[in-house]
């Protein structure tokens, strides 16, 4: 018998993915979750049709949403995940020994329980002491916090479903207060090929509270085209300026110093988009 | 009714696309070749199942195929295209002003007959004055020319069908002798997520024949994984040491000369295939 998962990633195109065993499929309150075994790219969490993360991709998407902001601020000690219930973001963000404290917020404690079952090698950070979860609104979780954290770092779904309160600019407006006088956010944004809109309008509503703000970009080849954005808001520091002397050796699969500074040159069609 | 094209990228994986209509469908003396219309992607040219190009993203792997090398020479007069039937590479080689002549050799008169008439945006140089077309075999044609081109790009199908010799060391060694004394050559490589072999066995073959060898890449949506890889091998010209005052401006929609670049930074696992 031969199952295949099928993303429809716009009306008239998808990817299609050979599928071993399904693990979990049900209803959680916030969203459909599906974990499955696939062929090509091991254990894949799917939250409302949409592929999340996969074992054998999954640190293209964590690497690049955590060391580019953490890089950026010069001593980063508290930061904050929105999102980001699988734990690779967390995963990542504890390489760097300047961080005291990791918040992790996900709205839907499904996601956290099922990825430290099927997810171990993503969900590795969760017994770190440094870490603390909150199972809760993370936007209401943002609203609460003032000058709290150095880098905050939005690892949602789409902004459909639970999701969909994070692509605002009120939402934008509350993290520059959560954040520290020289913090640093960044957000993933979805890709140029079918969602020029949405980078459009999420960069313009960064750049008008953020005095710094930059796209980048990263291949991740489960996501729809392959090019994933993410837009970056910066009080003070300037990612591309960050010294050579900043960066330290870390055990990573995609990002290097070199392609920290290479992921914020943008082919021409997506530079246009934050004209 | 709806009609999907599903494309097994791996044996496990793949891309599907809803299809308008069906132009052409017929096995050539070479390949199967279907031109269709697909709702995403407009027209697309696919040859042995695989998607070669689409009038949406066409314009990443042309743009990347062709100013990269043509950047990297000084002053490239004499430029040959092995394969790309379609016609964007010449499209795009005929931006350089230097160029005085441009030779295309593709062994199957099949695809630049229907590029014509199904990709005519694609295929819009054919006209140009400076272009000599010839429908043969481009591995012999390469063993007959010496000292005759400052840039050969080699724009052909994966490794199975017509394509198989273009992948050799062979081949790589008679590219050699029909470049000029500081000729520079292009290959497409396939992409890291699933072929990661056969770019490591082409960038040391390249490397044993030529003194500068490069790996570029570039996001293509339509081809598996999304991350493209290209080999560079020159006899004198590196890419990495083009001065600003040799780039011009031209009308482009992913190339630009910080892409150019920044094409050369690799991902982590990527570079490591070069070691």
């Amino acid at each position: 018998m031969s199952i295949w998962f099928t993303e429809k990633q716009t009306d008239n195109f998808g990817i299609t993915a050979k599928i071993k065993q399904t693990f979990v499929s049900e209803r959680t309150d916030f969203q459909e979750l599906q974990m499955v075994e696939t062929e090509e790219w091991g254990n894949m969490l799917i939250l409302d049709d949409m592929v999340m993360t996969t074992e054998k991709d999954e640190f293209v998407y964590h690497e690049m949403v955590a060391h580019v902001p953490l890089f950026t601020h010069p001593n980063p000690k508290n930061v904050l995940v929105v999102g980001g219930g699988d734990g690779g973001a967390i995963r990542e963000v504890l390489k760097h020994q300047s961080v005291e404290r990791v918040t992790l917020v996900d709205i839907d404690g499904k996601v956290i329980e099922y990825s430290k079952k099927y997810l171990p090698t993503i969900a590795s950070g969760y017994n770190d002491k440094r870490v603390e979860v909150k199972v809760e609104d993370g936007f209401m979780y943002i609203a609460d916090s003032k000058k709290a954290f150095d880098v905050i770092m939005v690892d949602s779904t789409e902004p459909v479903g639970p999701a969909v309160n994070l692509f605002t600019k009120g939402f934008y407006a509350a993290i520059h207060e959560a954040l520290t006088d020289d913090g640093v956010f960044v957000a993933q944004t979805d890709n140029p090929w079918f969602k020029a809109d949405l980078i459009k309008q999420a960069f313009h509503d960064v750049q008008e509270i953020f005095p710094v703000t930059r796209l980048y970009t990263a291949n991740i080849p489960t996501y729809p085209s392959g090019l994933w954005t993410f837009t970056m808001g910066s009080k003070i520091h300037d990612p591309l300026k960050v010294k050579e002397e900043r960066f330290f050796e870390m055990e990573t699969k995609y990002f290097t110093p070199e392609i920290h500074f290479a992921s914020f040159v943008l082919p021409k069609f997506v530079k246009d988009m934050t004209k």
